[in-house]
């Protein structure tokens, strides 16, 4: 049997082993960038319209796409519904993007750090992962608003200066922005791709934060030149994304109630994001220094004494307490030890103190 | 802007300008493998659980894979919960197996004609298409029970024989059977993947014959070796599938009511089927030669005049009739001109007569 070759290339995500290890219970997770469920819609009594039950089409639901341009155009980005694409969740846009760009050898520009399963996907499809800015770029690919893993937000001099950048040398922008309506203190978060003049861009969104990530169900807009190719890339993944997932996105789009849940959703996390704050300088001031991200799901600790925290991570889940090591976000791991992203939205407020309180613990053993 | 080498081996699919036209009000639609929607689910008063809502493993869900593993075990394919990957519907499968096994210049062995989704993503990773048997192939893909487009089930013989020159050579065989419940005739349906000694194998299924489309939901089992990679490159495409169709389908497996469902549905689709045959004999009898399908939603039709009839599609849908040129099926179509995949799951009984009547006069015009 042989295998293709770029699987060689295929590293095992740490999302995944944290997603099952959150199961365990007792556990105290600060890994993945799950919601609390309490901002979980209640999904009961629904009838589905047979309609729905059918195949439908590969570019998502006109309905839906109809809805995203119209919400997309509030927010500065002209689009017609025909140059939005629903997927199956934003994750999946970053794999039909990365078949739409990248060959063996490839250059991809990113923030340093980055999101992780990005880094893994670019990777597999053969690209050499560069710190944007990065000359004779395929393809940008950046999270302008609370990034991930830092929760930084760009200001608008920033935003201007990438989008010029691209413009100019005429590189592809794909803008991911899953984060942008967990917003807790004011910041320019008007996208990128708004400001490009001649660029190819890929602008894309998800309904995992602010509705639910089991309904997998996320979209992109795409410059005209590039919709053709990812239709048929979306087709040939999946045929089209889950229907009652559009229907119910749908539903919430036009729920009359949804600007009240987002606000109620903004300000649980604004508390969670402010008592994990606090906590943390109980337990980390001497540790760590951080930022307070103005919005998104995490904290960014950068240790003043530079360790690796990846050997951490099997100590802190058998005493109970998961988080995700810094190091896995940069394309260059070996030469970045000493970050941890610490997730806020999902453990309860108890056990913040408590988990913190044991991550500290082992992060002042292993730094001597 | 540079695309990807590879984006330039991506033709559009046949399938997905179907699924646009068969939205059209009036148009008589022999052309997809939709189910006909007397057979969907009735979805009303559903109370989803709030766990559903959450991120899930990229396995799936443990509760439907073991039942899957257990259903799999009764049509005797000995595999252990672990071995069953959950798919966003078997597309995906076709995706990331196709990512698993084929480099530029790869060899894939196919039955001749195929299904042509398959045929599609193969050859965007650069796969070179080959007939069954073929020598040093990467993978060799099958659809042996009610094939796509042909209709065929494999006879015990040619099950044991494909079995045997996969263990031969060594070459891992991809069984796709999504039609396998659709059984209107007696005939084996035994997985080949059952009589492997040795290859590798992925063995896939979907629910979007027997429950929805709209669902996407459909699973792969695997040989042990292949999981691991496989679980990645899930992870990698869309982190996890669908937790609500999970749930229902985990439901559906588990409803009294399945069999006395499933036995109402092969009987709908068997009075179709007999149905489009004798349709079919009143107006193709002298134009083509066809089997009747033991099982599955497709007839077959070889043309007398070798005609290609991918020029007629178009004619065809101005008269308000779609159907799939067979041309397309065949990796290399223009050496196979004069076939027709006519679908009879769909169309209303009393539109057959109208739309292959018309079908009849356009073959009868272009063969002069």
């Amino acid at each position: 049997m042989q295998l293709s070759q770029r699987i060689a290339d295929l590293q095992p995500s740490p999302i995944r082993e944290i997603l099952s290890v959150v199961e365990r219970p007792g556990m105290i997770s600060f890994a993945g960038g799950l919601p609390d469920a309490e901002t979980f819609p209640a999904y009961s009594g629904l009838s589905v319209p047979p309609a729905v039950l059918q195949y439908g089409a590969s570019e998502g639901d006109m309905g839906l796409r109809q809805r995203i341009a119209a919400e997309l155009h509030d927010i500065g980005l002209d689009c017609r519904p025909e140059q939005v694409l629903i997927l199956s969740g934003s994750q999946q846009g970053i794999d039909l993007v990365a078949k739409l760009f990248i060959d063996a050898g490839s250059i991809v520009a990113v923030e340093s750090p980055t999101y992780l399963a990005a880094l893994q996907v670019f990777r597999f499809f053969g690209a050499r992962i560069r710190t944007w800015p990065a000359a004779g770029a395929r393809l940008a690919y950046v999270v302008p608003t609370f990034q991930n893993p830092t929760g930084r937000c760009y200001s608008a001099g920033e935003r201007e200066a990438l989008a010029q950048a691209c413009d100019d040398a005429g590189t592809p922008l794909f803008e991911d922005d899953p984060y942008r309506e967990l917003a807790y203190d004011p910041c320019d978060r008007s996208p990128v791709c708004t400001r490009l003049r001649q660029a190819p861009w890929i602008y894309q969104g998800s309904f995992s934060k602010v509705l639910a990530p089991g309904l997998r169900l996320g979209y992109l807009v795409a410059s005209s030149d590039l919709m053709p190719h990812l239709v048929r890339l979306k087709q040939a993944a999946d045929l089209h994304s889950n229907r009652i997932s559009q229907w119910l996105v749908a539903n919430y789009l036009d729920a009359a109630d949804r600007q009240p849940r987002l606000e109620k959703l903004r300000r649980l996390y604004r508390d969670k994001r402010d008592h994990f704050a606090e906590t943390l300088s109980r337990h980390f001031a001497d540790l760590a220094e951080w930022q307070l991200p103005p919005g998104g799901l995490f904290f960014w600790l950068q240790l003043k004494r530079p360790i690796d925290t990846r050997p951490l991570l099997a100590a802190a889940l058998a005493e109970g307490v998961a988080f995700m090591p810094g190091e896995n976000f940069f394309a260059d791991s070996d030469s970045h030890p000493g970050y941890m992203r610490l997730n806020f939205s999902l453990a309860a407020a108890a056990d913040v103190d408590r988990g913190l309180a044991k991550l500290a613990a082992l992060v002042r053993q292993a730094a001597g």
